[in-house]
C-alpha cells in the first residue's frame, strides 16, 4: 500500500467515524446523511463537513466572524409565525434573515477522482465549487449551491421590516430551500451513476 | 516548447487581448483592471472573466437564469435616491436588490502554480474558491468574495419595502461593497508579494 493510499484511508476513516457519531447522537444534518453515506461507500471518496442548506437568523454584534452568532437555525422550510416570534425576542446587534445553500466537502484519492467530482458537479448544474486543497492522498473538493437570501431585518431592538414583507421573505426563502434540496437530489443521482 | 506551454500561451494571449479590448472600449470593470494587469504580467498566470463586485437590481420573470435581467447594475457604492428612483420605474417580475462580491478567474500553467494561487487566496482571507478545471496548460482557479446581500424588494408593480428599510439596505450594501474592495486590495498585495 502506498503512502498516499494509507493517508487517504486514515483521513477517510476519521471522517466516517465522525459522521457515524454525529448520526448516533442525533447531531447530523439528516437531509444530507444519505448523500454522505453514499459518497463514503465509494472506494476513492469520502465526505467531511457538509450541510444541506439552512435558513437562519444570524446576529452580528460588530465586524468579523467572531462577533456573529446564531439566533435561530433551521435545516428545513420555516413558517412565518416561528420566524416573527423569534425576531421579537431580545437580541443583540443586527439580525440578518438568511437562506444559505448546501455546502459539501468531498475527499478524493487522486487528481482524476477529484476531476470526476467536478464533472459530476457540472452535470448536476451546480455552479460553484472547486478543488480547495491538494495533498498526496488528500484532495478536497468543495461544492456550494447558489440559492441565497440575506436581509437585514432588525437593528438593535428595532425590527426594520413589516410583517407583510417578512411573509414574502419567508416565502422566497422556502422556495429557494426547495430548489436547493432539488439540486442536492440531482447531484445524488449523478453520484450514483457517475462515481465508482 | 512543450504542447502544454503552447496551449497556455495561446489561451493567455487570447484573454489578454480580450481585456485590452475591453479597456480600450471602456467596457472593463475599472476597479479590477489593475489586479488583472498585475496577474497577466506574471509569466505563468493570466486572468479571464473577472468582476470587482456589484450592486444590482435584478429582475426575475420566472424560474431559471434565462428569465433574469439586469434592471440596474453598479460597480461602486450607490445612493438611496438612485436606487429608489430606479425601483419606481416600470419593471417586470420580481425585483431583487443584490450586492454580489468579486469573482476572479485565474489561469495557471502548472498544478503547483494553481496551488500557489490557493495559498495566496487563503492568506488574503478569501474563504470561497478553488480549482474549477484542470487541463494540460489550462488550469483555472476561481476566487469569490463572501460579502453578499439578496433582498426581494418589488413584486410585479408593488414595491414591498419601506423607504426607511431601503435606506438601511443601501447602507449595508455600501458597507459590504467597501469590505469587498478592501479584501480585493489585500489580495492584490498578496499577489504582488507571492506570485512570480
Amino acid at each position: 500500500m502506498s503512502e498516499k493510499t494509507t493517508r487517504f484511508d486514515m483521513v477517510k476513516a476519521r471522517h466516517k467515524r465522525r459522521l457515524d457519531d454525529a448520526i448516533k447522537n442525533g447531531e447530523a444534518d439528516e437531509l444530507i446523511c444519505g448523500l454522505c453515506k453514499l459518497i463514503n461507500s465509494k472506494k476513492n471518496f469520502f465526505t467531511s463537513s457538509s450541510c444541506s442548506g439552512r435558513i437562519i437568523l444570524l446576529g452580528i454584534k460588530g465586524t468579523g466572524k467572531k462577533n456573529a452568532y446564531f439566533h435561530r437555525k433551521w435545516h428545513s422550510k420555516v413558517n412565518f409565525a416561528e420566524v416573527w416570534s423569534a425576531l421579537s425576542e431580545k437580541t443583540k446587534g443586527t439580525i440578518w434573515f438568511k437562506m444559505e445553500s448546501f455546502i459539501i466537502h468531498i475527499g478524493a484519492l487522486n487528481k482524476n477522482d477529484a476531476l470526476k467530482v467536478l464533472e459530476i458537479k457540472n452535470k448536476a448544474g451546480i455552479k460553484r465549487g472547486g478543488i480547495i486543497s491538494m495533498k498526496p492522498g488528500k484532495i478536497i473538493v468543495e461544492l456550494i449551491g447558489t440559492e441565497d437570501i440575506a436581509i437585514p431585518v432588525k437593528v438593535g431592538s428595532k425590527i426594520i421590516v413589516s410583517e407583510s414583507f417578512m411573509h414574502e421573505a419567508v416565502n422566497q426563502a422556502n422556495k429557494k430551500m426547495e430548489e436547493n434540496l432539488k439540486r442536492l437530489k440531482v447531484f445524488e443521482s449523478a453520484v450514483k451513476g457517475g462515481l465508482k
